[in-house]
């Protein structure tokens, strides 16, 4: 059978194949942020020509149904069709997206580390050339002259000696020998006129980011960032895993982000003329999902009981096997990860932050595709993953979306009239509303007396705006022709659920090590979200501790800064792996404290007001 | 242009292509013993039909030209031709060739070593599974495993790495490492039920050999014999290296040569009913060009002064980078190389002669595609190679050919009526003549007066065999409507000047060490030709020196039976090593005085008869 889109292509489907499964095949992809289960709502489609069956409506308003809207994953075609696709559920991926750029990256690592000292360490060498009289086979030759320097048991790959007889000869027996710690010989070179490049990548479950660094000075070349093309099977790593062992889609999976990368490093070292080769290590931090699928290793595991990864500790490996287009022998290091959920890019983020070095205890989190959590010092560290899901990247929400353009981030509700007033990344049309914006939202329609501490809506509210959705109550935030934007009761509760589980993670853990939430010297606050965060507003829901601003410190992305630091010093690799090794992961889910605090802050703040004492004043100001 | 073969088959051919080329690019492939160069006169045909150009009519005979036979490689059609290929001209490779099966290759073993220690050693373990309480990575908690049971800094692959939560989980934690001496992990199966074989090759310039070995009890299980592919590109390892490095082959050469192991290894796991996932190790023997483009490595320096490859001490590599259809994982054991022109085949010999145990003085020597010799005892060796040449495998001699159906390989000529009566391998009509058919020939042809010393027809003989052919005088061995058989001066030529740098390479070595003869406690004699090696007569021409024949030792391949120990014992492969380190290679082709040692030895038996006692008593009876 047939589907005809609106633009004009003819595709095609297979009996019994879902709308959803058939675009994508073949390069077509829908917003699926569940990964098709029918359960997110957002790969509508119109089906203005053909018959077909739909399994569910799922998530669809009635207006929605009664125009004629469908479900791609929940859709199969009976007779060739005509698909319209709204712009909305049209993921675009693979553009390159905007970010801050890190000015203070090489501050940073001096702050940590004097010493710039790569993953390839490089040796300048003059060997005596053969001679009849002694003739021996060039590596014995080669390994003699390194023993010599006290340089023994290097290990040799056959492709490093594969290139060997050529490169001596063709430098004249003055090379430059570029190795591993370990020690493996990995490459060889000229003595003179060489570049020296590092790539840093952040592997993250949502976006993806490129750093060229000159590992010469350790200046930052250019940047690189992307969506994980992986969002076509579903936005976090649950889905992931899932379209990995039961889809069969790992080698599909890693082959995607890792095209995703090389994509990203193709304009740059364009753009520098920079040559490939001239790449000789690279750093990769992601969760430790991301790791493994980067890797091409089965991340199954991770989410069967007992949450077991295949690895935290990565061997070096060549870039040849990671499919990196950079020097097929440079080694890749991978930070190392804690626990299933707990990844490099948290490793990297307390890298990064320091919090490792200092006797003052701090908290970091991390609020990104999930939310992690450390809290420690230079003596321990401790680390708990909430699983507070995607919704601040919009997953779950009706009209939500990650904070690109067209993205409502900031609302006020005047609380007389309940009129809203927006602020929209690029001044245009809203499309829908992102993480800073349900916070924003969520904190005035409770201040406004909109919904109440359990984030129901108060019936008898004066406005037009606060309806009746077909899900329940709902405030309308904007409408024009195209369409309306509107936070719903159910929206509400899964931005609760994620606050909740946010903070239940930090009371835990407070907790288990029998701290106070004041003796905190500072929290960090990473994650792409951790750029734009009201931190005033996100005490106001409880997502955060009610503690002094001048404490809450927002570092950014703090995975990629980490990747960097790590490229650059062997310290900071040593570190990395320190601070792996050291951290306790608590494991949430099987405990039954977790569940307890997690009930208790479903509320707004929380139902223990008493922990938030400027909320509960601020409350107690407005009602007089 | 086109080619149309006498089967039917039509092949195409570009301007300025040679028509040996072009037939060998659409696989179809002539005997070519030079490598193409227009001297070896193999690839014979005849072009009933079409214009064509000649460059050369090399060594074919007026007749043969007169009945318009060329050289494929020395012909480039003008339009489209029909080409008529003879039977003798067709080369024959891929069939698998019978050998002669060494049954006392165990008993061998035991008599220099008491254990089997396969490459891979293998360690039951039985692993706590993980526990929600105790969830680090399974990488992690087999290191902290193999740790506890004192096995520390072992290394692990990408692909070790890939299957291992499975197979952990798989096998339910208890399960068999195989891993090598270094450390590095390589395999892991489930405890029970498991067979572990090995595959031991000989990788010689003419012929390749197979061995599967059951490595629980070193069981020969099966052998495979056949050609080097490679002969379609030349006889000897120069012609070999030439197409390698000029003719940009390499590859090509390599997937050949590693094709006909695994088209010997095919037929042998069917019939066995073997998984080859269970092949878990394989040694290779060959020599030192051999080896280097068995594993893809450029031959290239190898030719050149001052001779020096790429490396004589290979590291163990994986079947999968070798691309041997064996469990990819296992590792490839290179038995050492000791010079550009002595190989792992020469190691594997001493080796399995024992001459490096012995405290008297042995000579070793390998006449297979070239001459090698070792001298030595338990304390030193010392080693050459001879550039004897592949004379003795047909190679360079008009009708010469391998010791293979249809050969001659033995000789008498009636010293009155100077008729030859001939044996031929298969009891059939003649093809030709090979090594040891060559040796009693001219032996014969010189005791019956029919040459001199110098190997020169002697002028008068009353025989219409003894004939001026078109390139000198000649012997015609045999006729019949088909063609003739014959050995011309200049064949007698080739084959004085191979058996004469034998000897010259053994006069020289014993110089060197300041030995005598008959200091020489035993002679081992190697190489595909020591199956059938007339003693008597070839020390009559002078190629072996003038000893007792009980000191002689015919061991047959000694290159797959050093090749099967190594497979076997830790101890071989420690000894193959010391073997290589301790051999101290003589460079004859730089040495002057190998040039007056070899010129005195281009004579019957010798221009000093008083170093052939024997050999001269019979001259002394004969000529009564």
């Amino acid at each position: 059978m047939s589907i005809k889109l609106s633009t004009g292509e003819t595709l095609e489907i297979s009996e019994g194949e879902s709308l959803l499964k058939a675009l994508r095949r073949q390069g077509v992809y829908l917003v699926s942020s569940c990964g098709g289960k029918g359960t997110c709502g957002k790969c509508r489609v119109k089906i203005p020509e053909g018959r077909y069956r739909t399994e569910s409506t799922g998530k669809l308003e009635p207006p929605a149904i009664r125009s004629g809207t469908v479900l791609a994953c929940q859709t199969f075609p009976e007779e060739d069709i005509t698909v319209d696709i709204p712009k909305e559920s049209r993921l675009v991926v693979g553009d390159v997206i905007e970010i801050s750029r890190s000015r203070d990256l090489f501050d940073l690592l001096q702050s940590l580390d004097g010493e710039i000292s790569p993953i390839l360490r490089w040796l300048p060498l003059d060997i005596p050339p053969p001679t009849i009289n002694n003739n021996i086979g060039d590596l014995e030759r080669f390994r003699k002259h390194l023993e010599e320097k006290g340089l023994k048991e290097m290990r040799f790959s056959h492709s490093f000696v594969s290139s060997l007889a050529r490169s001596l000869r063709d430098a004249e027996w003055k090379v430059y020998l570029g190795y591993t710690a370990s020690p493996e010989a990995v490459l060889l070179l000229p003595l003179k006129g060489r570049k020296r490049y590092g790539m840093a990548v952040d592997v993250g479950t949502t976006t993806i980011v490129v750093y060229l660094v000159d590992l010469a000075d350790g200046r930052l070349i250019d940047v690189g960032s992307t969506y994980n093309s992986q969002i076509r099977h579903g936005d976090d790593v649950i889905t992931r895993i899932i379209y990995a062992t039961e889809g069969g889609g790992l080698e599909e999976l890693r082959d995607t982000v890792v095209q995703d990368i090389n994509d990203l490093l193709s304009p740059i070292i364009e753009k520098h003329s920079i040559n490939t080769d001239d790449i000789e290590s690279a750093v990769i931090a992601g969760n430790t999902t991301m790791a493994h699928i980067f890797w091409g290793l089965d991340p199954g595991y991770i989410r069967e009981e007992p949450y077991t990864p295949t690895l935290n500790f990565f061997p070096l490996w060549s870039a040849r096997t990671a499919k990196l287009d950079i020097n097929p022998q440079a080694p890749v290091f991978t930070i190392p990860c804690v626990a299933s959920y707990v990844g490099g890019d948290i490793v990297a983020g307390v890298l990064a932050s320091k919090m490792h070095r200092r006797s003052g205890t701090s908290l970091f989190m991390d609020i990104g595709t999930n939310g992690e959590i450390v809290l420690g010092n230079n003596e321990w560290l401790v680390t708990a993953a909430c699983s507070a899901g995607p919704c601040f990247e919009g997953s779950g929400i009706r009209h939500g979306m990650r904070a690109t353009e067209g993205a409502i981030e900031s609302v006020r509700i005047d609380p007389k009239t309940f009129e809203p007033s927006l602020g929209v990344i690029g001044k245009g049309r809203p499309a829908g509303i992102c993480g800073s914006g349900m916070i924003d939202a969520i904190t005035e329609m409770f201040l406004a007396g909109v919904i109440d501490q359990k984030g129901t809506f108060i019936k008898g509210t004066a406005s037009d705006r606060v309806r009746d959705g077909f899900e329940g109550p709902e405030f309308l935030f904007y409408s024009d022709s195209h369409g309306e934007i509107v936070l719903t009761e159910v929206d509400i509760e899964n931005i609760m659920r994620a606050k909740a589980a946010i903070y239940a993670g930090i009371s835990l853990l407070l907790k288990k090590v029998d701290f106070m939430l004041d003796d905190m010297e500072r929290i960090y606050i990473a994650g792409g979200f951790g750029n734009y965060l009201n931190i005033e507003k996100a005490i106001i829901i409880g997502m955060l501790p009610d503690l002094p601003k001048d404490k809450f410190v927002l570092l950014g992305n703090t995975s990629i800064a980490g990747s960097y630091l790590c490229l650059l010093s062997d310290h900071m690799r040593k570190e990395a792996e320190d601070i792996a090794q050291k951290m306790t992961n608590i494991e949430l889910s099987v405990s039954r404290r977790f569940m307890d605090e997690y009930i208790s802050a479903l509320f707004l703040p929380h139902t223990n007001i008493t922990l938030f004492p400027t909320v509960k004043k601020l409350l107690k100001e407005r009602n007089k």
